[in-house]
């Protein structure tokens, strides 16, 4: 044989890939800028019977729930609803 | 030039992998049987001047606040604190 008539190629592996998911925040958009969104209730100034919290971090009046947990929910199957501050 | 010193080696292409990252649940073991989580708090019966409600989903006393918010915030990035419900 000639030198010319031998070739070698390498060809890369077919690369197994593994995908993995890193550990996800769980609010997307509200007070990016505070280190952590805490908020006070003061019961007593309650005004309503019954006032929902969101608990979902998707809510346009946050901390207020205004229902956006369905949507989420529905997008994801989560489970996830807001508390409940009941006055009686 | 002789035919064997000539070889055409088709290589694959370095494919491009987006991996796009579906809408995710943020709640991962909270009463997962529950279609719902909602919970409901009588602030008459709060005996505590504060108490911290847990809104990450991570509490291992939930509804409660444990603490758990720091170790997921550190995790991910993430900015997240509980509801606390102030007596007066
Ligand atoms: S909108 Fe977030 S719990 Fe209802
Ligand atoms: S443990 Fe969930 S907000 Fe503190």
């Amino acid at each position: 044989l000639s030198s010319s008539s031998v070739s070698a190629v390498v060809l890369r592996p077919r690369r197994r890939m593994v995908v993995k998911a890193a550990a996800e925040g769980i609010n997307p958009e509200i007070r990016k800028t505070e280190a952590k969104v805490v908020d006070t209730v003061v019961v007593t100034e309650l005004s309503k019977p019954l006032t929902p919290y969101c608990r979902c971090w998707r809510s346009g009046t946050f901390p207020l729930c205004d229902g956006s947990h369905v949507k989420h929910n529905k997008a994801t199957g989560d489970n996830v609803g807001p508390l409940l501050l009941k006055k009686e």
